[in-house]
């Protein structure tokens, strides 16, 4: 039997109006044997980086032929572009504004093709409900419509974000999670075979890396290797965020 | 194949407590192929009118023969009665409270019948659970179930709220979302052919109707046309909310 | 046509990450036919207390054999142990933590397994979706997995927290709700056959135990039977953790 590929939402929409549930209104009208997953829609209002996060995320635990479909889109109903990226296996369909960054910078082996498909009549305020469900439901149905839907390969706009190379001097907070654990942009790879021996924020060591959150004692802060592979910095039963005042964009010292 | 309809929720109850997961439960016990889809669950507390605005919207988003179930229910275990309203092509299952008001009176077509089934036994706080969520896992089951769990026709209850006639003097915003865009009562068509001049809240334009947010500089206000068809004043990546202290209940001068 | 089960997921993610999607991802591509339902990931982080007492709602309100995932982890990555438990005709994955602590004390009949199954790699600060996410869709799959994930039975650690005996002196609140409603450890047999007089917070009264709320006036504080069966303290159309500052371990005089 043909199952219907999951398709998942990445959004700044929120969970107090009727806009998520809108798009999967007209998925399910489309493509009634839809599995819709949410992945987050508390992406922060127009935060491109946070919203680019999670899609890799996503990336990582999805099947293949998993589609998904990533609003973060403060240029709707401007000149910005539509994008189909085949990436790791799946699909994300998003506006071409950075979001795809940090998958394609991460995962590799990716394409993109501008998303030519438009309605006959669209909102200017409301793409993901009006351009982007219909889209997916189309490309959930099978067949042809791949390259229905999509044009020629484009190049995507990428945000000036990525993992770290080997063995590097710094890492860049990136995400700060419900937990309030910093990752940053250091693979597991980059730093693991070269064992640093502290990492520090400003003056604060935090030491070396740690295996898990019970390594040190509640309320320590300690640094580790998070659930997606990157170095993550923590507090154990607590919030890094608030305990070292650690934000998006900051940057810690790695000392070999 | 027969494919069971779709099921959407639409509740104050909030996402910190089991009581949404107990009302799909109950659904999925009397119906186990129910497709059910949240609308949302961050209606303020007993905040009846916002439950309906969400109920109408999603009213226009999803297939012919959808089951809506809201609960917004500051009268839960008084007298109140309780409707199935058929509107759309669709059904509504929800308290006699005003609830349905906007859907009412903006879509049209619509009958109201009281929803008189009931459990043999039932709690006097969650009627949602209890009585409305069964009552939709019998209409999902199909059948003669439409008639059996309801009554004779009935006027519903509405509130002093309605859609603007054509080439109105003023808008009433009548919900503020997630970005603090400000939604009005008036329609498209009552207003795109007489053409505003301007759009004032108090002392303050906001100029005349534009086509989208990017038709405005970073953080400037602006009023447009939003996605379900209602004039909404709103502030490029920004919240109009918060930029020009609109709330609901507020009113709107509008110039031609 | 055997049906899958249904699985539900109950954490403290919260949903600005892509962890919960991470989980139904893993859950998915193992078992495609799985029907996912949040209980909620609003859990107060590490609050084991509060993810136990949804466990035991949704116990309640789902069918047999529904599988439910409960990730309230502070010690993840030591060496705490993971519990298969088989209650209520249905099965409950989570950590040996007390997270199963209400349920057990509740419902009853209940038997603990330790959960033994491990991937080949696991994360050390993500096993719910690491362990305890395949470890459902076994479950899900039928046959005989349920003893292949899982070891001889075991005491679970179970909290100092359980239901009042009858006609008890005190009630002790155990969840604020959404509505700021305060459930206590009395269950609704333990004193309506003794009808209580009064219930007293510290020297204020709110009287015997009414029907619903509408048996006060709005903004009014009642004693009431909630709708999982536990005396319950709430304000008409307010909030009793705001009006009367209710907070869980306050403890309740009941007066005969």
């Amino acid at each position: 039997m043909h199952r219907t590929p999951i398709v998942t939402l990445t959004t700044d929409f929120g969970l107090t109006d009727s806009y998520v549930a809108e798009m999967k209104g007209v998925l399910l009208a489309s493509c009634p044997g839809a599995r819709i997953v949410d992945v987050t829609h508390g992406v922060g209002p127009q935060d491109v980086l946070a919203g680019g996060f999670a899609v890799e995320r996503a990336l990582r635990a999805f099947p293949p032929g998993t589609i998904h479909v990533a609003v973060v889109d403060p240029g709707v109903g401007s000149g910005r572009k539509l994008l189909r990226v085949d990436i790791h296996g799946q699909h994300v369909l998003c506006p071409d504004n950075g979001l795809i960054t940090w998958a394609w910078r991460r995962l590799g082996n990716a394409a993109a093709y501008e998303l030519i498909w438009r309605p006959d009549e669209t909102s200017a305020t409301f793409h993901g409900r009006d351009i982007l469900a219909p889209a997916a439901a189309m490309l959930a149905s099978g067949g042809s419509s791949a390259s229905r839907i999509s044009g020629p390969t484009v190049k995507p706009i990428l945000l000036p974000v990525g993992p770290a190379a080997t063995q590097p001097a710094e890492a860049e907070v990136i995400h700060i999670d419900h937990f309030g654990n910093a990752t940053t942009n250091v693979p597991v790879e980059a730093i693991l075979s070269v064992s640093p021996k502290a990492i520090r924020f400003g003056p604060r060591s935090v030491g070396p890396v740690r295996r898990t959150y019970a390594d040190v004692g509640e309320g320590e802060a300690l640094a580790l290797i998070g659930s997606s592979g990157l170095l993550e910095i923590a507090v154990c039963n607590g919030s890094a965020a608030h305990g070292l005042g650690l934000r998006v964009g900051d940057r810690l010292t790695i000392e070999y």
